[in-house]
């Protein structure tokens, strides 16, 4: 791969790593430490301005919106057609990875340099966005502010008064650091989207494919149920008379599993069933639990795979009562629906990939990404490159350099596709 | 029953609750809060001092030994005679039950009475007993402290430098509420030991039989066990490539439910198994539990039994590994052996029951009492009497009034048989 991309992964690596690591030894088995860097803090200031110095040098001019978005433009040559933008966020979770997020807002920088090194000409402009805020670590209630608001899915206003974890405003965070602009993106203007990003999950690594083109993004059921019994003496209350709330859960930990397993076999689709959080009272090795609560988290790209799963736990959970002597209630679910990208860029990141020589498949996102609320506004694509076992929001997020490489040459053809435009002579 | 008894019960069930409750109403059905006489408390101090009253009103001599067992002494016709001992403990659980313990203490005290009533004369003296801190509730390494020193089998000087949970010794406590007493109890000649108690458990209420005869105190494992697998993302990690550590905990929760409900009926024992402790980590709904922490307690009146549930728990987690593809680790079990209670008392304890017509059962105690210390120095023998619903260690705690009076009458027979020795005319 360039030097060029590989020197600003290497410098960037480095923004907000509580470890002073040698940059020269950059390596996955030397990384003790991830970064941190929410919005808003001193190590996301300093990658929001190197990234701006980085567009500069690539030619882009900077505007920065009123939720702080950086969007770096480059002409094309019909000033009338509309924009192909390219990007993701420079934010991250606490102690997280270096790639998740900056991989996608450098990689489209770089496929801007190599247009430039080729001498190509494209009718359409480009620009490379980073958005603010797509992890919400530090604001609980908003994840993906900064293309919420771009794509026209929340106002400005609204995203500018969610506070933070200590109670700070997102306005008052981006005049902190500087990033307060004015620009407002004129929303009809935007012809594609294309966000190329690490998997997060353990498909590509396993499967040794260095590219995933990404056809939808799962929809989240979430579940929260509390499952009562009679709290008592372990020693004293004999098996046949008791209302053991922990026993219960467990079957129900189970069946989840084993369903989920079961369809996922059986339909050939990526569904996903996890219970997460079980909290069990009062936790004590002599006392015959009298309550748990569960939360369970379930994933298809499938709206009625996901609904399937979901009838079927919460039937499985009503059963429990009479099976096990407890009362279950269950909290009405929280529900995002599936999301399904553009078929016309997947066609044509699927022809870049083999004309490029490309290993590939295609796969659903089971994770969420800015590219779900710029669906709303334009034609979206998502490139996936691998995460070595799977490993992401952790220290150990790593994706091998010629896997990165072969991402930006898919990114950079797909670019190239979309940028073209008519020929007008 | 004698109003005498149920007069010191009502007056001792207000001593460290905390609503003050009309007496003269007292009620199961107004419970609200239980009673919180930890030892060393204000509130176990007052009831040690009321106890004292009682035991002086039925015409016992008083002695402190050096950690505060408080013992009333009435001598018989025969000087030479071993001592016939009766009695429980005075301290309780944070908002526990009224009868936990002090019933014991007050039912032995009316026997006393009683068979002055009748003008029972009985060589061997007679002792009630009120020992120090029997739930340990403060003094974390300490259950049953005050029959451990009384029975030789703990040294004073060890007992007395316990700390509780606020880091203060046993000595100190009993300083501070003025009784570190210095009477030494010679060990060799006690005769008997007698206890009445709550069940504790639901066996007599379920069946409706008033009065338990006590023939073993149940054993106790406790295991310990931290299953670990990977940590992931719940919505990119497919079904097939999990270690999830919760899911293997769950077989775990149930495969000891199962075999405890099965051997406990195929065999006819009231062996128990519990997952009474349960931790997830990281416990997000949206991460696949990386690693379980486990807590399991396994009781039965057969050390075999015991051995042999205990042995098929450990291979069941060993399995897990494979399975789940998940590490676990166990700790060294935590092992009492079951105590087997005087058959000649036991015998005494039927006899009386068919003489004073009285419906009984035979059973194991789950839980732990001073009596297992007692087995060490003394033929010693336990009398149950139904706790409402199996509860204890709870504001419900509740045994009916008709219930305690046959078990007074049960063991004030029960005395009579073993204190009356032989004549000397």
């Amino acid at each position: 791969m360039t030097d060029r991309l590989k020197q600003n992964l290497i410098e960037t690596s480095a923004i907000g790593r509580l470890s002073k690591q040698t940059i020269t030894a950059y390596d996955q088995l030397e990384l003790e430490h991830g970064v941190t860097r929410p919005e808003g803090s001193a190590a996301n200031k300093v990658l929001r301005e190197y990234t701006i110095q980085k567009m500069q040098a690539a030619g882009l001019k900077i505007q920065i919106d009123r939720v702080g978005n950086i969007i770096g433009q480059k002409a094309g040559t019909d000033d009338r057609a509309k924009v192909i933008m390219i990007g993701s966020h420079l934010d991250s979770v606490v102690n997280g990875g270096h790639l998740d997020g900056t991989l996608g807002v450098l990689a489209g920088i770089e496929a801007v340099h190599r247009l430039d090194d080729e001498g190509f000409r494209h009718s359409h402009p480009i620009e490379v966005v980073a958005f603010t805020s797509e992890e919400g670590s530090c604001f609980e209630v908003g994840t993906m502010l900064g293309s919420a608001v771009l794509s026209g899915r929340m106002s400005a206003e609204e995203a500018l008064s969610i506070r933070d974890n200590r109670g700070e405003t997102l306005e008052s965070v981006l005049k902190r650091i500087g990033f307060n602009g004015t620009f407002e993106h004129p929303r009809d203007n935007i012809k594609a989207f294309l966000e190329m990003h690490v998997e997060q999950g353990p498909v590509l690594d396993n499967e040794q494919i260095p590219i995933g083109i990404v056809e939808s993004i799962a929809g989240i059921t979430w579940l929260k149920a509390t499952i009562t019994g009679m709290e008592n003496h372990a020693g004293t209350t004999p098996m046949h008379l008791r209302s053991d709330a922990l026993v219960a859960a467990a079957d129900a930990v189970t069946h989840l599993h084993k369903q989920a397993c079961l369809m996922s076999r059986d339909r050939d689709t990526s569904i996903v069933g996890t219970t997460g959080y079980l909290k069990t009272h009062p936790n004590n090795i002599n006392v015959i639990p009298g309550k748990v609560m569960l939360g369970f988290d379930i994933r298809d790209a499938s709206l009625k795979n996901m609904q399937q799963l979901t009838a079927d736990i919460k039937a499985y959970l009503g059963r429990l009562q009479d099976t096990y002597n407890v009362q279950v209630s269950i909290e009405p679910a929280d529900v995002e629906a599936p999301i399904k990208l553009s078929e016309k860029i997947i066609g044509i990141i699927e022809s870049s990939a083999i004309q490029t020589r490309t290993v590939y498949r295609k796969m659903p996102s089971g994770a969420g990404h800015d590219s779900m609320n710029m669906t709303a506004v334009a034609d979206t694509g998502m490139i996936f490159v691998p995460s070595v076992n799977g490993i992401s929001h952790s220290p150990l997020e790593w994706t091998r350099w010629e896997d990165i490489e072969k991402g930006v040459c898919v990114l950079t053809a797909v670019l190239k596709v979309l940028s073209k435009g008519a020929k007008r002579i």
